[in-house]
C-alpha cells in the first residue's frame, strides 16, 4: 500500500514515536493525543478495517488486544482503566484506513464513547 | 460467576434483545443505547476484561470481530462506518464486569471517543 502513512511507518519512512514492536505489530504513540495515555497498534500487515477481517486472518486481532494489554500495564493504567477503540469507515471516524487500535487512558474516559 | 448480569443474559435468566448467537458469544442491543445502532457483544465465557485476555482465549478476540463485522452488515452500517469500543476497569468507563464490545453506529461518531 504505496499511500498508506501506517504502511510508511511499519516501513520507517515515516518517523513514530514507538512503544512496542514485534514481528506482526507495532504500537506508537498517537500524534494528536486524546488522553495522557492515547497509543495506537496497528498490524504490520495492510488490513484496511474490521470489514477486511475474514477466518484467515482475525489471528491478529488477539494478539493486538495481548500487545494492549501488555501496554497498558507497562504504562501503569492496568489496574485504573482504560478505554480501547476501533473506528471503521466515515461514520466511525476513521482517518487512516489501515485498521489501528486506540489505547487511551490516564484520564476517566466519558460516555458516549463520541 | 453468579452476580454477573452478562451471564445471566447469557443463561437466559435476564431477558435481552439478542440480535445474534452461537456457541461462543451473544450479541444483544444496549439498554441505553448512544447511537441508533448500539450493539453489545460478549463471550458466553466470564471473562472480566481485556486484563484477562492470555494466549489461551485470545482466540475468542478475533471471533468477537467476525461477529461485530457480521452485524455491521446486516444493520447495514458496514460501508457508512461504525465505532467498536471496549472499557477496562472504572477509569475505562466500564461499568459491568463481564468482556463486552460495543458496536455503535448510525450517526457521525466523535472525537474523542469519550
Amino acid at each position: 500500500m504505496n499511500d498508506c502513512i501506517f504502511c510508511k511507518i511499519v516501513k520507517g519512512e515515516i518517523p513514530a514515536n514507538k512503544v512496542y514492536e514485534d514481528e506482526k505489530v507495532i504500537a506508537f504513540e498517537d500524534i494528536e493525543p486524546q488522553a495522557p495515555v492515547h497509543i495506537l497498534v496497528i498490524p504490520k500487515e495492510h488490513i484496511t478495517s474490521i470489514n477486511d477481517i475474514n477466518e484467515e486472518n482475525s489471528d491478529i486481532i488477539g494478539h493486538i488486544h495481548l500487545v494492549i494489554k501488555t501496554i497498558a500495564k507497562e504504562k501503569g493504567i492496568n489496574e485504573k482503566g482504560y478505554r480501547v477503540v476501533t473506528n471503521s469507515g466515515k461514520e466511525g471516524g476513521q482517518t487512516v484506513f489501515h485498521l489501528h487500535y486506540h489505547l487511551l487512558g490516564g484520564r476517566n474516559m466519558m460516555w458516549p464513547p463520541g
